[in-house]
């Protein structure tokens, strides 16, 4: 029983590995050139400050999904993994947060601050970062299930 | 000692109580009018999707944080609050890193996209969402030592 457990909280954890690394990939190849009257530029992530932390949130989630799947099972760490998930879930969260509300400003512009959509100059673009987003979205998802789940059997023996 | 424990704990509820409703309340009477060219405009929380989202979320939180204040203490359903505290956790990041990307491209402007920072046009509007902003980020820090902490409880009889 122990071991299911076990192996079904590694697979979690493989799921998220592959999503965190996923979304920063697909973030951080996004880039289209466009012309914009007689202007031409280039919209990439590394321009908005907010796809940027999205992506070193999703390489620092990823790579600490890495280090915890070589953690012995009998490591007193464990404890710790669950105060790491934590921090980890939120750090997640927030970067996504901050991507999707950015991006929602692309691609719906907002009329009052005078801000005007991009997505009509740069639709590949924006499409690779929605992809981007979906990704992330869904790592968040196995994160916030990780902890609930790492919450839930640690809570157990005690009200059993 | 465990009395103690339990005091610590609603003083923290209390105090995420009062961050989560102020930042609400700060949100909402943020308005400036002004006049930029010939055209005059209101800058108000209501136009920023992200804004709305950054006070129904601490709303929803400052009504948790209340309903807690009433459970009783040997209720079984402390074991939810652990669980609870987890998703109220992440609504609040979430709402908090949405509004501060979103602030950040008022005052900063992003001019690849070319989003204009609004903050000079209206800097008692700015000044006002700066102070909930500041507020939610101190309710979002007591949700998460609240969370580690019930985490840090929940564990130790574990592990001794």
């Amino acid at each position: 029983m122990a071991k299911a457990k076990r192996i079904f909280s590694l697979l979690l954890r493989l799921l998220a590995l592959g999503a965190t690394l996923s979304a920063a990939i697909v973030m951080v190849t996004s880039h289209e050139k466009a012309k914009f009257f007689a202007v031409s530029f280039e919209a990439k992530y590394s321009n908005t400050p907010a796809f940027k932390y999205f992506v070193i949130a999703n390489v620092i989630g990823g790579v600490y999904s890495f280090l915890v799947l070589f953690l012995p099972p009998k490591s007193m760490l464990w404890r710790l993994v669950v105060a790491l998930d934590v921090i980890f879930t939120m750090l997640l969260t927030s970067s996504i947060s901050a991507a999707l509300a950015i991006a929602y400003v692309g691609k719906k512009g907002n009329s009052q601050a005078g801000w005007l959509p991009i997505c009509g100059q740069v639709p590949k673009y924006c499409n690779h970062v929605s992809v981007a987003l979906a990704v992330g979205f869904i790592g968040v998802v196995i994160y916030m299930l990780l902890l609930l789940y790492s919450i839930h059997t640690a809570l157990n023996p005690l009200l059993v």
